[in-house]
């Protein structure tokens, strides 16, 4: 079952916020529901986001045959659904420059992204493990890898196949895959819900930690390289990504551990040009002080929620994406990193 | 009302598993309901330990008045309940150092250490208020700071009143506390279910956060200094306390805020030598992959849960205890330190 698709004249997608307890595909017939189940959570992953977005104006182009503006109106409503993925916007964007050529096209071209976003994950997958192996057993003499990473970065974050789960997905087939262990994501627990659900599906060795848990676990050596997924990649290589990974990506620096970013490149936004010009989504209190349906905070208590942080690229050992690996901690940059080949085994 | 105390030849004690719901007084007669209930965390807070293992002893002197061997048999079984606190033994041992002039010797003794701890918290308040308006006024010209904690360090951690907490409740009867972010403090919540509960009762203006959005606050100038209490500090300052302080002290550093540890002498272990010394409790599974009664993680999912972290003296800028500041990042050293005199003001 893919995470999010094209049926039948509709979006279908894994509600995920029944997960792990239920799997249960949505069917979405319109941009108003697809809005609300962005901002609720049941579609999320930035690649994801872009597949969404893009079929959302496949859904408008066919709803709206004969009024082109009413397409846009809507889909500017879409593009804004949630702030800091550019992924989301990408993706609205690829698939309205279609629309003069009509309805036909602009799902012609969502399919497309659908596919690409595929075959996308598979290379990144080749991409990553290649590197964490060469990168680990260089430190180490180790070729048996244990990783950590943070919220949800597989097939669910995407269409099939993951970013940076996707590349521990890949050492685990190819055999290189000693441990992981996944941070359980405060507040929403993407960790504990959706990355210990597919690691049990596709059979590989973890442990789940509460997060703050995960910088001294990295002090005292219990993973060889951290990979994260990516929300938004600046033009400086500067990284938001889930809350957490900041935290992650100091605790690697202090320990000695590759720390690895895994996103396609339509997350790299060049109009950014650092960290500071990311928006951070502030997603309010509720999610903090309620836990699972229980009230954890006294009545009144307020939180700061930042969904998201941004990590500098000096702590980034390197980005990897579908056509690169761009080394930030041997002197590269994105700039001066060509694009390469989509390497499909 | 007390946190622990002595009434009726009992021990009494809040449950804390219950707050912020309820506040439900508990009556302790025996040691092994003593050491259930910590275990269960009933009682918790490394000062708070320390009375309630004197305490205990103080029951078992009086039960076995005839059996000094038996009240060293049953203490030291209370003095395991839980490894990393080395109040907990601490406690034990000064009140068994009492027995051979019998029962009634060890409760006074234990008494006396209870109204240490209350006139202790007291006096951290003014050495720790101090240097935390000092440091703040240095760096930034304020005269009202905003501070950063993790776990729970108040009054319910203590007899009456707080170590790391009772710095900020200090700060804020001076009229010099602007804001505090209270870490939430996964996996048993005390921030969200006791620091604020705490807060709000003495009125401080607080925001909760998860643990790992804290790092990332910290980057972004959202507090101007952090205070921890400890579970057990060693020779080198290396200190021991709640899983996330470690990740704190990280980015504390990378931020240069100052990051400045509150606690009674009764911590110091001056025959650990480091932090590699320490014994971290690992707490099993269950209480990460369950929340409320509700299992939030796929069945069979493991998780590591070490309860404590161990921060590294050299990212401490300063020791506060109830006798002395040890200003590490001055170059000061516990052993070169002298102890001064109690501030009761």
């Amino acid at each position: 079952m893919r995470t999010i698709d094209w049926q039948d004249g509709a979006i279908t997608m894994i509600d995920q916020t029944l997960l792990p307890h239920e799997v249960k595909q949505l069917r979405v017939t319109d941009v108003d529901t697809l809005i609300t189940d962005i901002q609720r959570l049941a579609v999320r992953g930035a690649p994801a986001l872009g597949i969404a977005g893009a079929l959302g104006v496949a859904l408008l182009a066919d709803q709206f045959r004969n009024d082109p503006e009413r397409v846009r109106a809507d889909a500017a409503r879409l593009r804004e659904a949630r702030p800091t993925a550019v992924n989301l916007s990408w993706g609205v964007d690829q698939a309205l420059a279609a629309l003069p050529e009509g309805h036909a096209a602009v799902l012609t071209r969502a399919l497309q992204l659908r596919d690409a976003d595929i075959a996308g994950c598979v290379s990144m997958g080749e991409y990553g493990a290649d590197l964490v192996t060469r990168l680990v057993s260089e430190k180490t003499g180790k070729d048996q890898v244990r990783m950590m990473t943070i919220c949800n970065t597989g097939g669910l974050a995407t269409v099939e196949r993951g970013t940076a789960l996707g590349v521990i997905q890949t050492l685990h087939e190819r055999g290189s895959l000693a441990h992981v262990i996944a941070c359980e994501t405060r507040p929403l627990l993407q960790g504990a819900r959706l990355t210990a659900w597919e690691l049990t599906n596709f059979g590989a060795p973890f442990d789940l930690a509460v997060d703050s848990a995960a910088p001294f676990l990295l002090s005292r050596g219990a993973a060889d390289a951290v990979v994260i997924g990516a929300d938004r990649v600046a033009a400086n290589g500067d990284t938001a990504n889930k809350i957490g990974s900041f935290s992650l990506a100091l605790a690697a620096k202090y320990a000695g551990v590759p720390f690895i970013v895994v996103a396609p490149e339509s997350t790299v936004d060049l109009s950014c040009a650092d960290g500071e010009a990311i928006e951070i989504e502030d997603r309010g209190s509720a999610e903090v002080v309620n836990f699972a349906g229980t009230q954890t905070a006294p009545a009144g208590t307020t939180a700061l929620n930042p969904a998201f942080d941004v990590t500098p690229h000096s702590l980034i050992t390197a980005l990897v994406t579908e056509r690169r690996v761009v080394n930030f901690a041997a002197g590269q940059t994105l700039k001066d990193t060509p694009l390469g080949e989509l390497r499909l085994p």
